[in-house]
């Protein structure tokens, strides 16, 4: 991709933010703030954000969910059947039409379990998992942490039917595992933090968080079995166990519920089992802050000079600069991106200073520059944007060194 | 896919609704209404609106649009500088906050102007053009054709910036043409119809109309041109070419409009030419309804059985039914998706009539059955579900054949 073609503007200095996410995203053009806690996202993390979606799709579609698109819009008279319309814990974080017959959804459970109402006969029809990439709105007074914590914002939901506990429970543990792994595959070492069920549960649940100097959250944590608790739950640990952990700073991005048949029961929502009696279904829900982990990603990787995101959710994995003019540049581009490896070529005509800057700023793994000093050797030089190490790499070694790094 | 694994439901029965889109797509389980105009996007809906959005983006992509997704919510500040909050046409249709200090954008003129604005300065930084798929919310009082008219509602909408007027015409015209080509490879026969700027513009619009006996819009067309007139513009038409145009029904799937320096100037935005002087921006929108298209398609491409999409928008190639117990079903699933054809193999313990009834009425574009009666010829029956037509296939041949009808 040529710079010219692709919209981005990197800022020579950017505003004071509280958050480093919030001021290196601004900085290096991924993000513009709108108001606060809402952002524009601009191309840069849109690239990011479709790797990141795409990596959570493939372990849902493992996990046996099916992608669904939900309104935003959601009715009063579901709202008031679950008996959230009145929660004045849900009212005060949710967007409501001006005639207030519509609420803007800060979560979706209601209308899942009416689909599972329309389709679920039998036991036959379970389980039912179901998951989407949404924008949801909420009002969110806390908004100040950047992507951390916006009033619109991108989440993963999954809600899961079950005909009874046994299958749930494993469901969960199932989930739990797919969890673990996709923040892996993210970039994100998460531990899995025994919290209450909040608001949506009055049975425990589990929350994936990272530790992060810069998080919101406090929480107690094993280092070893990667395990923790968060404060709400702190009385229930044994004073035995409690020796083991460690007080740390964390972010939440990831958390799961049990909700058994709060939202089923409302709703009427029953199958018939195998001996044609009426049954409980038991549900569950599992949520992923989609644009909080590039937040969070933002917060862990980066240094003075800028971000630098791990290869597999950058916007592009190679930043080509060509100082000669010798159209080079244009065949080591081709090479890359013809074995599949994403290039940002700079081809602004703007001094070699800023585009060094910008190419630390913007952070992608690896800096390719050709230029006139090495090329009669037949060398690039080759920047490791995560070590900041700089090799001079022979220009027929380019693409195999290249698909290391990113791998 | 094995459908046991994804989330479809069928209805025997589905209620009556007024367009053939809305009663299709519910009862071939695409869509489930959650309220008037406000729908939920099933599995199989999910799947074509990322087929037509991948079509959309490359399109977008080959004009050289760089994709960015900005908020819903926009704050009263902007709508005052743009004169929109104050109107009553754009107040009519729009979600506001309780507490009316932001709404959800019906468009996205004010903050991609904004963005604009904070990263342009010369005329090196010229043109920007961004486009993102969003949802948008507004307040439709005739919301009743099913996808064709929702209170919420997937968009494409791209936003161009040029530093005079004729290199805007000039792209405008680029547009024009990527649209004609976009809607042709979504399968939609598209007339490009002249039409006032509406609500955006003084100046006239182009809208893009696929003709339609159910569309709500009535149009005068030029079938060899392709091209026409809607109803706010009739008068402006000679009586000599009068003679040559038809009047027919149509839905509108995208328009464009040339929005001058209306809202640059609002927010006084200006760049440095080449003599450093200041110089207006001039702006353009083009929108694409992906989800009306969807509703759209469903209109054209159906019979009394069900719906008959086309190949490259369809939520997969193949309904693929085994009635043996040799698990030759398995073996072509496999064989079908090592070549990249998408298989939804219907592996239900329920009765033959049944499945035949859910493959005609999802309308995938090749129903594959392999019988105990052509097992022993090694032959596997094909519905072409465009054409009706039913062929034996020899069992090498298959995969051949398959590729030829869905490209």
């Amino acid at each position: 991709m040529r710079y010219s073609r692709f919209f981005t503007r990197t800022k020579r200095s950017a505003p004071h933010q509280e958050s480093a996410n919030a001021y290196l995203l601004d900085k290096a053009g991924y993000t513009s703030q709108v108001a606060a806690g809402v952002y524009a996202l601009l191309p840069l993390a849109v690239r990011s954000l479709q790797k990141i979606e795409q990596i959570v799709r493939e372990q849902m579609n493992e996990l046996g969910g099916s992608e669904v698109i939900f309104s935003a819009l959601q009715p009063k008279a579901t709202g008031e059947q679950s008996g959230r319309w009145q929660d004045p814990n849900f009212r005060s974080i949710t967007y409501f039409d001006q005639d207030a017959d519509m609420t803007f959804g800060a979560t979706h459970e209601e209308p899942m379990t009416q689909v599972v109402k329309e389709t679920v006969q039998s036991y036959r029809d379970l389980p039912v998992v179901l998951y989407q990439f949404q924008t949801k709105f909420r009002k969110e007074l806390r908004a100040k942490s950047g992507l951390l914590r916006g009033r619109e914002f991108r989440m993963k939901d999954l809600y899961s039917f079950h005909p009874d506990l046994e299958t749930h429970n494993a469901f969960y543990e199932q989930a739990a595992a797919a969890y673990l792994k996709t923040f892996q595959r993210l970039g994100l070492e998460t531990y899995r933090v025994k919290a209450s069920g909040g608001v949506f549960s009055h049975e425990y649940s589990d929350e994936f968080q990272v530790i992060c100097p810069t998080g919101e959250d406090e929480i107690l944590v094993n280092h070893a079995k990667k395990t923790g608790y968060n404060q709400e739950v702190e009385k229930t640990i044994p004073a035995g166990e409690k020796k083991q952990l460690e007080r740390v700073r964390s972010i939440e991005v990831g958390n799961i519920f049990h909700l058994g048949s709060k939202y089923t029961e409302a709703f009427g929502v029953q199958y018939l089992d195998n001996n044609g009696q009426r049954q409980p279904i038991t549900m569950g829900s599992y949520g992923i802050g989609i644009t909080r982990v590039l937040g969070t990603l933002a917060e862990l990787y980066h240094d003075e000079d800028g971000l630098k995101l791990p290869a597999q959710v950058a916007p592009f994995a190679v930043y080509l600069i060509d100082l000669t003019e010798s159209g080079e540049g244009e065949k080591i581009e081709q090479e890359l991106e013809a074995a599949g490896i994403e290039v940002l070529y700079d081809d602004r005509a703007i001094g070699t200073g800023q585009k060094l800057v910008d190419a630390d700023l913007i952070g992608l793994p690896v800096r390719l520059i050709y230029s006139p000093k090495t090329a009669p050797h037949h060398q690039v030089e080759l920047k490791n944007r995560a070590t900041g190490e700089v090799d001079l790499i022979n220009r027929q070694d380019l693409l195999k060194t290249v698909k290391q790094i990113i791998s």
